[in-house]
């Protein structure tokens, strides 16, 4: 799929949330990889998914966000990781997810990521450079929290990349309202990345084996919102390549047109960083 | 209308932005009225649309939001005013718009309240007694700032509203996308409510008057928002009674589930009220 992208002319690649396993908290310690700092060279890591993941970087020259996968920190604790890499395979930024998708909807889904992962401590940004300049990322329920898109967007993003895996019952409620509000919000673009539906497998047949892990139903519908709102594409729950310009002077226009960020009111409110 | 929504059952009214007058700043001026402090009794007003609103919600013992009016300030100033009128006729809250409607969208919409207009210098929350307890009240505009909500729903509040007149640019766009956007943001129900939509009078013709005040054409379009962000009603474009009933524990319930508010990260970011 990366190198379709860039056979298309992608710059930029972005992939979804825990690409490389399952998405269950039983599983994250089996798929955990060891992840390199930022400004590493990743393409000689002894990690299988992010050595891949940089050397494509680098081979295609383009920069890859790179979704997410369990991480296996040095103090011993599992993260929810993106890690992003440059055109030439370098580490150009690492998010650890800062808001761990804890939740219980009765009768419908309860998740508890804190289970086995830790939460990061920092917000990320990165430059990628070219036409994008400053970007974002969060990962998946971080988009929940208006707080982080508002301070990237304040420390000078233009695109925000939230690599995400909404389920059957947040994700028809509340995927593509969250995207664009974020994207109106911080007039920014706005990707949305998620891994495409795949269907619980039949149940064993008695006296067969159990399944390893609970099977969690991705909403899909990865999408790319313009910093006026539009969705400028969306994918169905399938598996989908997004393959699209995005024209960043509109970022500019949106901002002259409505100067939101200017018309603050820092004598009646802020959002700032802890200790900033 | 309000009659009508109170013998419907009505325990809380809504009205829209300026509802009183013509939206043009050049016409704020010669339809404002000074408009009393929280605590007074508004029955008595000389001012007539308060007392008109005030003399209403007592008679009909509910609270009215009373969408907003110019105001005239004590300091010969001019506001964009919201008073809320307690089931006795007192004020319950004043709200001056915060953010004040200065855009300009090239070839499609250009508006200055700053021309005429001063800004509130508040947020501003009431208790509106029983089921609906603490209330936030923003502006139109000033629901394109996260930071409000989301310093209105900390102090408690479990309903927001916004009287408001998008226009036929940013109403399309983003009218009901922001209303939704707030209440996930807030967990919290969200009222959009806006004048309905009139359409421009014909040019005058050659030797006619000229028109007085240039035309403002509302979105329309009220909308009330459940806590789980889901549009509860949506009026079209004409006049129209929304009236239904809040069934307001969905907040807890909602909060219960996806506990956001508790998921904060205060050791990263921190969204404060100024001096707070």
């Amino acid at each position: 799929m990366v190198r379709k992208a860039a056979a298309g002319g992608a710059r930029l690649v972005v992939l979804p949330e825990v690409w490389n396993g399952p998405y269950a908290t039983a599983a994250f310690g089996e798929y955990a990889e060891p992840c390199p700092s930022v400004g590493e060279d990743a393409t000689c890591s002894a990690s299988p998914s992010v050595c891949a993941l940089a050397r494509l970087a680098a081979e295609l020259s383009l920069v890859i966000v790179g979704g997410s996968i369990a991480e296996l920190g040095g103090d011993d604790k599992l993260y929810n990781t993106c890690l992003v890499y440059d055109a030439k395979g370098l580490v150009a930024a690492k998010h650890r997810k800062v808001h761990l998708f804890d939740i219980d909807v009765p009768g419908k889904i309860t998740f508890r990521e804190s289970d086995t992962l830790s939460p990061g401590g920092a917000l990320t940004t990165f430059d990628a450079g070219g036409a994008f300049g400053l970007v974002g990322v969060g990962i998946c329920y971080d988009v929940r929290f208006p707080e982080l898109a508002l301070l990237m967007a304040a420390r000078g993003a233009r695109l925000l990349v939230y690599p995400g895996a909404f389920n059957m019952v947040t994700g028809p409620a509340h995927w593509e309202l969250l995207m664009r509000a974020r994207a109106v919000d911080s007039q920014a673009f706005v990707i949305g990345a998620s891994p495409a539906r795949t269907d619980a497998p039949p149940a064993a047949p008695p006296g067969g084996a159990a399944r390893k892990y609970p099977h969690y139903t991705a909403w899909g519908h990865s999408i790319v919102v313009s910093p006026w709102g539009e969705v400028l594409a969306h994918a169905a729950e399938g598996e989908a390549l997004l393959l699209l310009d995005l024209e960043m002077s509109r970022v500019e226009e949106v901002r002259a047109s409505l100067p939101t960020s200017k018309q603050k009111r820092p004598d009646i409110y802020t959002v700032k960083p802890a200790g900033g």
